[in-house]
């Protein structure tokens, strides 16, 4: 059995790259596992974005993680989207519809002539449009930021989105069944304190999760 | 340093275990990372629940994570809450609000005689209110049931909810600075394609995230 071969619940494993790229192409948040010096295992949760066959991932240069990252140790990525309540007849049958990646392998820092390039991705992921509204990079900014690629090779992909499966005689009780679906928004912008009160929401905020 | 101190931006550090259990309230989805018998690590995500000082993850006994998670195995528990965008003036200044909860430590399973009451517990987390709406759970689908718990003793806790920290020319000058505060809620309730159709709509599900 290898690492990307699912043994619970194996009808929920997905080979499909679309899917997993959807995946990672929605969720903004990540969490790499590290091995640290002990042995002992460290998860670090960082935003994440896909870049054609990789994923990037970026933080200061100060970062032991990053570092430790940067410097190949061996890491898994583990990226999920919670996306609804399965509400069985039964506390047993009930679950959660989820999507959930993960990836195996080791990052490296990208090159530097792609960094300006990524971290305008990056922006992009977070806040579509907003990158024509703010200045350019400083040289002394990307230079105080690293920025890994983990490559998209060795990877497992589950997907829970069925019914509940429920046995006949709670079908016939008096339980309801059904999904209620989780969805993620954006609540109204609010203005920092110092922002000069002529400055209009732009148009990536405004925009936001339409 | 110990692995619960934080090293970057060290000012976003909380100690106050009352933000932690508040997190750990609100968030049904955390990380397990383990290392696996080569010494790589592997990240497992699942349905949490706190249950006073320690946090509960239950799965099949057949689960193999849940095996080495019971069998003891050092771990390491990430529970992240995204709470917003930080739009700064610049790409470098503009973050995330986040609350990020690392414990460390190792599972065990839970008393034979506190698995049931740790199962409604974690029905009630996912759906407040289901208990009373549904059946008992059996001996079977108890014995099929294996409930963890991971002390809460050993952890960290990372806090961003600041405004954009952006240098005097930036706030100068015509870029637009707030904060976009994520929020996660539920969509209309979706009936199972079994449903029978007098079966109404529990008040559990009407109430949800109310």
């Amino acid at each position: 059995m290898t690492r990307t071969q699912i043994s619970r619940l194996p009808e929920k494993q997905r080979l499909d790259r679309e899917i997993l790229d959807a995946l990672l192409d929605s969720t903004r948040v990540g969490h790499f596992a590290l091995v640290d010096a002990a042995g002992h295992p460290v998860v670090i949760p960082t935003a994440i974005v896909r870049d054609g066959d990789r994923v990037l991932a970026h933080g200061s240069t100060g970062s032991r993680w990053m570092r430790m990252l940067a410097d190949g140790a061996p890491t898994c990525l583990a990226v999920t989207a919670l996306d609804g309540l399965v509400v069985a007849r039964s506390a047993f049958e009930s679950s959660l519809h989820y999507r959930s990646a993960v990836l195996f392998g080791a990052c490296a820092p990208i090159r530097a002539d792609e960094k300006e390039a990524a971290l305008d991705l990056i922006t992009e992921a977070l806040l579509p449009g907003r990158i024509p509204e703010i200045r350019r990079p400083t040289a002394r900014e990307l230079a105080a930021t690293q920025v890994l690629a983990l490559p998209i090779a060795e990877w497992s992909l589950k997907v829970s989105d069925d019914w509940p499966d429920d046995p006949p005689e709670d079908v016939a009780g008096d339980a309801w069944a059904g999904v209620v679906p989780i969805e993620t928004g954006y609540a109204a912008p609010l203005r920092a304190p110092d922002l000069r009160p002529e400055v209009a929401v732009p148009s990536s905020v405004t925009q936001l999760g339409r």
